[in-house]
């Protein structure tokens, strides 16, 4: 069983890397983007065995405790098998 | 309209900083993980009026292009309303 662990900046903090990425992309030609943003992906596979829902606890635990600032950062836990 | 690309390390690929994370949360006593593997995760927001087939191969161009290093990176890309 896998976690998948989505982690972004809140809509109130700035993101300069994804204005420098954006500033990139217009220098290629790409036009009709409105903004890029960029956040944190990770994937967490569980040992044999666990649960959906210990998985979703453990994965939201770590989540808030390790992968994310929840000061400036919001986060976003899916279960996949 | 909203495209979401994700990037990640091929699986041949080495990743020092998840094996990092999960020992952190080894530490942690969060004992039951397998694996923890870091990718990258942007949201590109296009300028109104652009169509669903257009955002698709924009996105596809700049994931290949800017965001993803493709000898090392899998990505992809999914539209969002």
């Amino acid at each position: 069983m896998k976690a998948l662990v989505y982690v972004t900046l809140k809509p109130s903090v700035l993101d300069p890397q994804g204005k420098a990425i954006h500033h990139s992309t217009e220098l290629l030609g790409f036009t009709n983007l409105a903004d890029i943003r960029q956040g944190k992906y990770f994937e967490i596979a569980f040992s044999e065995g666990v649960s959906e829902s210990d998985a979703q606890t453990a994965a939201e635990a770590i989540a808030k405790d390790v992968l994310a600032n929840p000061v400036i950062e919001d986060y976003r836990v899916e279960i996949a098998q």
